[in-house]
């Protein structure tokens, strides 16, 4: 284990690397004017709405302990405390899913037991314990272990969430037909029968209301109608404004039904009582065993964040983004710990790095003109590819465009890329026999990337925002519990495009016959490369093992265990799966990069080159550059990366190099 | 007015043509074996569903004096005279929208006037009138008129009735909140507001059920996943599958609901009382004014039923069906009108020839092996034109095909095919300087085409069936309103796509920059033909004079001449549009084909082409003939012809020809 040779070593370069930079994150923030609002508003509302959710989630589970005001409070502060003190400010914390589950557990375990009374206190043991871990995590360089959890892992437990959210939602219609467990008043007139079966009839409608109003308003970026504002507006807006029409509407039944139907939030200010400045009294009361009997839930949860934080942390700042900034996986896990600390000793729930909102708030912080620019320039080399004149030629064409495009620019920036690019480019040249596989998309991608507004100011504004919401529970409380489940139901299906796990289950359902629709559209690249037989091996194994996982979220005491089979996942994979499927065919289904090869029908370049032979280039298509971002990621904000055809040459720069092939963009 | 001097020449003509056939239609029938149940169970359900839920529109229109008793009845009865006596056995009778809205208009006059009581015995005055004027077109061989009825009249009239679709959905839901019309017992417990309510919450849930679920499975042929054949089947039974689920999930409410919620159709066995029997007797007593007045909707009704039945008829028989036997357009007129008396002095509502079940039925009597025969032929005949051989040896190459897979037909209609074929084909090599225009797609389209079943017996049994249906008025007492109103929805929905006018509609949402989306896919030539401006204007026209349309059906009294405007229609199109948008425009905008370019994304034979070299033909892709036809078809029935670009040599040959380029298609 050399890791631990160096105690605090990765911390402390860490941070080293992250104060040279410290001063101009504050900097470029207030250099880049106004324009910083639309991303601090969009990432209010992707943090506050499942937050919201959860918080529901977690109120019914805990009988009211812990409510939204919780969760968003709690949201509020480790996003101030992160954005100002966090090594990574483009990472969003939030409350997430896991945590919800993981309290749940906490409080049907204690509530038995040492009374409910204790309940926060107790967790605020298991958080102790957990950041004890987290430091210790941080403190000797293990944050490189996050390399051992594959995709397979990453993606099983994405596809456990899904299951377990789609649970939620059904669990939370089928209780609107009841009366609430923790009422005891079933002789009010809004808990009689008729009454029940309204408020149950009604949740059905909201929250199909709100899934199928969410789900259209996904894709909004690439409608054909309306014009490119709106369509922007409601893809980023779409589920708070679905939020609020649903609401809404729910105001509009007749006053002749009694006022609590339909069912609303149930949430107060937080500080209300003293249950919450009292929670480091009671974790005194504690009884011993019990603050040790912390620890084996303490570890589990400390498991789940690091692997959570980094994972998120490694999305936000994928190589394709192109980030100049130092990353800080070592120090944001140690910082992690000592808000997970804050957290449990003022018994709120505590937060960790969020996906997928944290690559989300990278990508609404991309400088949008290079992309365009990016368009330009390929065209220009594919022409020139065309008419077969030389490399250095085309990367004459090349400049031009840059020149001409990016005359506001630093001057600085555009130089260094160009120079780049240069190299790039004319070293085809020299190895004439290569000339075949020069690949301008390719260059212009390595050379010429995203540029982001690395800067602290949106991941701040954002969370006070978030704490303002924490403040207007009033206004919140408006929102009917049937929106939040309509809203589980959306982040379920919204997590799944893009989860290989999710497409191989889908592509077992194509008869073999039918596969050709499959490769003729955009498909991942193992569709081509592996055998049908290990694809459908890995991706039954993987139905099974979920089925497992979530089994044990059923069972009422060892639930709290249900992270272990992740964490067992990496012998399984690194041990196991090799004896079955050969290693090649395993990378590929296991790849760290989402690899795309584009169908016999599509060929997006080729098409536009056309389109501007025909209309002249004055008459340039409107795609914006959110949408060309929408093209190139998945919902989860994972890049893909596309090749022309699986057997075309240029695709062997894209070859996954195994397990070990994007280490290097964490360190 | 040539037509007048030769009357009864136009019927005859169609009966000897017929007669020809007549002992063949029947022989054929029972030659074809069980593979005749499939279409006919198919068109049973096609037929029944829309006519029960128009029966139930008419029942509250009419307060229960017309129920789907009577709809299902008149369905049965005219159907099994028409492929009994018929001239063309494809057309499918039914009673339709038009009829249901002015039965609604007689009802809301007379009641007001002569009593209620007289209402059927007034409809069977306006049903002779109306078979008079039919009966006197016939005659006069005036069916040439329904060639001035151009594309304009008839997308607007399928918006009209669209529209009516949706308003009759959203009446029908709206009405679940209150207590039926015609109903006094206010004071029964399933009239309390609660219940009420709960009867309103269930309809819309029901409603959006249907609407959802038939929706989903209207594409289930493309769709990826799943076996062919069961994709096939919730294609073809997608409607009655979700009527039957909708209506079995109603009985799983609690049973602390009252009976009665939620509310069911409403309709006992047509001849329980006398009254049908009785409207012979009560035409006598019919004032003398009020059987001349009848004559103003019965010029109405004629007009309105002499265009459904000729459209029908045409779509049913469209060139590209290649049918082998007559038509008889103007006997089918004059047997449309003995079959409207007869149904008058029953007392029934009439039926006559329905869209789109009609092109429907002959599509599903579409011999299928041909059309998997014509996409290897065009296969085989490209790559011979990419190796650049003779003409002859194209031929050579596409006969060898045939000649293999034809191997079981009658090897008189091939040859027969193989000799046109030749001549076709070969031609091309004596006119050196246009073998450029060849184009293999076309060849074999003209010569080569699909082959319809035709025969009488699917069209008889289908009609049977409906006839049983209604002696099972039990049965669909079990299907709640509220699903019949989700699918009126459908219905209206399901009629868009293909509908000029609606696409053009659409379009005029789509912002300039945006239009390349469009080009790139499949998209009606008019796009590219036709300057925005003129588009624009067209639409703008047809959204306009739709609301006047939909204006006149509220006014109470002259809501009777509805019809009216799009008589009018023909005198717009002919006079006044050719002076403000330029003839040829106007041409591409109305013309009798519906004609499609590829877009530049999309060249679906060069794909399959490409597929081919790669796999080996063993490998043959699965794509159903049917599944060919609804890329082929729209919704509506209407053949697509398509161009590979609008530049492209070849397209010359499918330029619309002005507005009388169909007519020889229904000569």
């Amino acid at each position: 284990m050399e890791y631990l040779k160096n105690p605090g070593k990765g911390v402390i370069t860490d941070v080293k690397g992250r104060l040279r930079c410290y001063k101009n994150d504050w900097l470029h923030a207030f250099h880049s004017g106004p324009g910083i609002i639309a991303p601090m508003a969009f990432m209010f509302f992707a943090s506050a709405i499942p937050v919201i959710a959860f918080g529901e989630q977690l109120s019914k589970a805990t009988d009211g302990a812990l409510t939204p005001a919780e969760t968003l409070m709690s949201t509020a502060l480790c996003g101030v405390i992160h954005a100002i003190f966090g090594g990574q400010p483009l990472l969003i914390l939030g409350v997430a899913e896991p945590t919800i589950i993981m309290y749940s557990y906490l409080y049907s375990f204690i509530q038995t037991r040492i009374g409910k009374e204790l309940f926060l206190a107790w967790a605020g043991w298991v958080c102790t314990w957990t950041a004890l871990f987290l430091l210790l995590i941080a403190t000797f360089n293990l944050c490189a272990i996050i390399h051992r959890f594959t995709r397979l892992a990453g993606e099983l437990f994405g596809m456990l969430i899904a299951v377990l959210f789609i649970q939620e939602a059904i669990k939370g219609i089928i209780e609107e037909f009841n009366v609430p467990e923790d009422e005891e008043g079933s002789t009010e007139e809004k808990y009689h029968f008729q009454w029940l079966y309204i408020n149950g009839l009604l949740a059905v409608i909201f929250a199909t209301g709100v899934l199928l109003t969410t789900l259209k308003s996904r894709n909004a970026r690439s409608w054909v109608y309306g014009t490119g504002w709106f369509r922007s507006f409601i893809a980023e807006y779409g589920v708070p404004v679905a939020v609020i029409i649903w609401t809404a509407l729910s105001f509009a039944i007749p006053s002749k039904i009694p006022s609590g139907i339909p069912r609303r939030l149930d949430a107060s200010f937080p500080w209300k009582s003293n249950s919450h400045w009292d929670t480091i009294v009671g974790m005194g009361r504690v009884p011993g065993g019990y603050i040790f009997a912390a620890i084996i839930p303490a570890l589990m949860v400390a498991g789940l964040y690091f692997f959570d934080h980094s994972i998120a942390a490694r999305m936000a700042q994928q190589k394709d983004f192109n980030l100049k900034k130092p990353s800080a996986f070592h120090y944001d896990v140690f910082l992690l710990g000592i808000m997970t600390f804050i957290c449990g000793i003022l018994g709120l729930p505590p937060s960790n790095g969020v996906l997928p909102q944290s690559p989300m708030h990278t990508r609404s912080l991309a400088i949008l003109k290079r992309q365009m620019v990016r368009r330009k320039m390929v065209q220009r080399a594919k022409d020139g590819i065309e008419e077969k004149v030389s490399h250095s030629e085309i990367y004459g064409r090349m400049h031009d465009v840059l020149i001409e495009m990016e005359a506001s620019s630093p001057p600085k920036t555009v130089k260094q890329d160009l120079t780049n690019l240069r190299e790039s480019v004319v070293k085809h040249d020299d190895k004439g026999n290569k000339k075949e596989e020069f690949d301008p998309e390719k260059c212009v991608d390595l050379h010429l990337p995203v540029l982001v507004n690395e800067q602290r100011l949106s991941n701040l504004g954002q969370s006070i925002l978030v704490g303002v919401a924490a403040c207007a529970m009033p206004v919140i409380r408006l929102i009917p519990t049937s929106v939040l489940w309509g809203y589980f139901a959306y982040m379920a299906i919204d997590s799944l495009p893009g989860n290989q796990f999710w497409e191989r289950l889908l592509f077992l359902f194509v008869t073999k016959q039918r596969r050709y629709k499959i490769i003729e559209e955009l498909h991942a690249s193992y569709i081509e490369s592996v055998p049908f037989k290990y694809i459908f091996m890995l991706t039954v194994f993987q139905i099974m093992y979920l089925m497992v996982c979530f089994g044990i979220t059923w069972i009422p005491i060892a639930g709290i265990l249900f992270p272990f089979p992740f964490f067992l996942l990496i012998f399984i994979r690194e041990r196991l799966l090799p004896k079955v499927i050969p290693t090649q065919h395993l990378q590929d289904l296991d790849s760290p990069e989402y690899e795309e090869v584009y169908g016999h029908s599509y060929m997006p370049n080729d098409q536009h080159r056309k389109k501007g032979e025909s209309e002249g280039d004055e008459n340039e298509v409107e795609m914006s550059p959110e949408e060309i971002l929408d093209l190139m990621t998945t919902h989860r904000g994972e890049f893909k990366h596309r090749s022309l055809s699986y057997h075309h040459p240029s695709r062997k720069h894209h070859q996954p190099q195994g397990l070990q092939a994007s280490s290097s963009a964490t360190q």
